[in-house]
């Protein structure tokens, strides 16, 4: 570990010296000094990682720390349609955490911060006696008048998901038996991989944005029965959902299938952290299936009445509950 | 407590209702979106103030909580001469967190905020099962070229600073022997609430930025020593400091004398929040004594000899340790 603050401040002005545009100062004085584009609005996020809630110390290498905890943010950023600009990162760490792990935890950081254009201009670092906690403020920008909430959809507009649903949760099952069976090899899955290196979508959420496709964007980090509940509430709408066309996972092993329901993972796994959104129905045909590689899924409707509902394959329609994760109900 | 996080959400989203202008989306969506006035730069500041580490259950109200945690992020804007605009608060508590504690600390927060026209526009929350940790972010703004480093000192400036120092430490003395002491009456003399209320010098700040009267600045938070040492290292110079031109506390009982010395306390006592800063010589005629009823003293000069001596009444001079905070070697 570190002797002191100060050695602590210099590691870090080092790790991020090759910083983008816009950075007047970074790390090193009493705070950072950035520049925003003319013409462009600022977007604020943070958003908290901690160990044992977030993260387990067994499961989630530090690289993974890293990345999962900036990948969150950018999740937001891209749920409103903007870009990244600047993180600041503040970290808890304890005197037991190695300089390995904080290497690695910023490895899995910059190496997304800079696949993004992204600079690390500061944060803050405190030492304590027990659990990991880190918190990542990601400041981003939107041209004036792009922001996309999630209170826009109007009845009717068609709801749109990118890439699959539920493969982090499958991800984070097989992680989980693969600790728990020692020595079972080190490769990674394509499902835990995604689990452990989600890829915001800032791309197709800026594609949106620019387009003016989306009335309404939130990302789905908790599930979406959850986030799609919250797109609803926000907009003051309903929607109904064809379970059929939700890209579930679809790989799953048969013995993985005497436990897990690929449609219970999609509907209420968290963590996939893809956009959800939604078109109106004359702009519908503007939008492409794929946006810089990502698959977009049409998945159902907005209508006037509240609630959410499934439409099951032969048509029987069943109410959706939001079941997905909530930080105050675990 | 909240029995969920859409409900804690909701209270929060009332609690900051009235905010100041440039807020196009506060809390609710997937991060906010705020506006900069044109010709700024963006300053970022993110601080941590954690259980245990930064405050004590027995010894910080909920209130003096929140505004302390607010207070070194908007001390850290005042040391470069910005202006605080927009707050994310990000807290990690407990079930066992009171909602009498949450009213109360974000009581802390929003008075302090809004006498500095700041608005709380996001954040994040999480559920522990241990101790409370806060981050506080400030994005705040400055005019193009305005902004003050540490590192601008050259040798002769003059030094000054703001307020007294120590006090904050002497108030702290007094709280634990208060709370060692139970039910000796409930008044708070000056120094315990200028422990717990500490007031950010953001118009000083501002003041020595607008009249381009200071070379470098920084805030006094880890004790005078590390911040003078601080600035001497970021600027390439050394100091000297005349012991009785400090702004010491000078309101010590008898007995507290005993076991306390003023001139330590105000050398390395931290959390005073005062700033520190460097005028040329030419310059310090433009300097008022006081600016918003805070006064400005002169203690000493920079000089290209490397390391801080401290000048003791008599003339005899002695080197100055940096022997404040340093949050990796308590």
């Amino acid at each position: 570990m570190f002797r002191a603050e100060t050695e602590f401040v210099r590691w870090l002005k080092r790790l991020s010296r090759r910083q983008g545009a816009g950075v007047r100062l970074g790390i090193g004085d009493d705070a950072a000094v950035v520049e925003l584009r003319h013409g462009h609005e600022l977007i604020l996020k943070s958003d908290l990682s901690i160990e044992g809630v977030h993260f387990l110390r067994n499961l989630h290498p530090p690289r993974a720390v890293g990345h999962r905890a900036l990948a969150r943010s950018l999740s937001d950023i891209a749920a409103m349609g903007g870009t990244p600009r600047y993180a600041l990162i503040s970290l808890a760490i304890s005197q037991q955490t190695s300089r390995t792990w904080l290497d690695e935890f910023y490895a899995g950081v910059l190496a997304l911060a800079r696949r993004n254009a992204l600079s690390v201009v500061g944060g803050d670092t405190a030492i304590v006696p027990d659990r990991i906690s880190i918190d990542v403020v990601i400041a981003g920008e939107i041209a004036r008048e792009k922001m996309i909430r999630r209170s826009g959809a109007r009845p009717g507009d068609q709801l749109f998901v990118s890439g699959r649903l539920g493969i982090s949760a499958l991800g984070l099952h097989r992680l989980k038996l693969k600790a728990s069976v020692r020595g079972r090899g080190k490769t990674l899955d394509a499902a835990a991989h995604a689990h452990l290196y989600p890829e915001p979508r800032l791309g197709v959420g800026r594609y949106l944005s620019e387009n003016n496709l989306a009335t309404a964007l939130i990302d789905v980090s908790d599930g979406l029965s959850t986030d799609l509940g919250h797109l609803c509430d926000a907009s003051g709408v309903g929607a109904r959902v064809w379970a059929e066309r939700l890209p579930i996972a679809d790989d799953l092993t048969t013995r993985e299938r005497r436990t897990l329901d690929p449609l219970s993972l999609a509907l209420h796994g968290g963590e996939d952290y893809e956009l959800l959104f939604t078109v109106p129905k004359h702009r519908v045909f503007r939008l492409p299936r794929r946006v810089h590689g990502v698959p977009l899924h049409w998945i159902g409707e907005t209508r006037s009445a509240r609630g959410l509902v499934l439409v099951l394959p032969g048509g029987h329609e069943m109410a959706l509950q939001s079941r997905g994760y909530d930080h105050f109900n675990k």
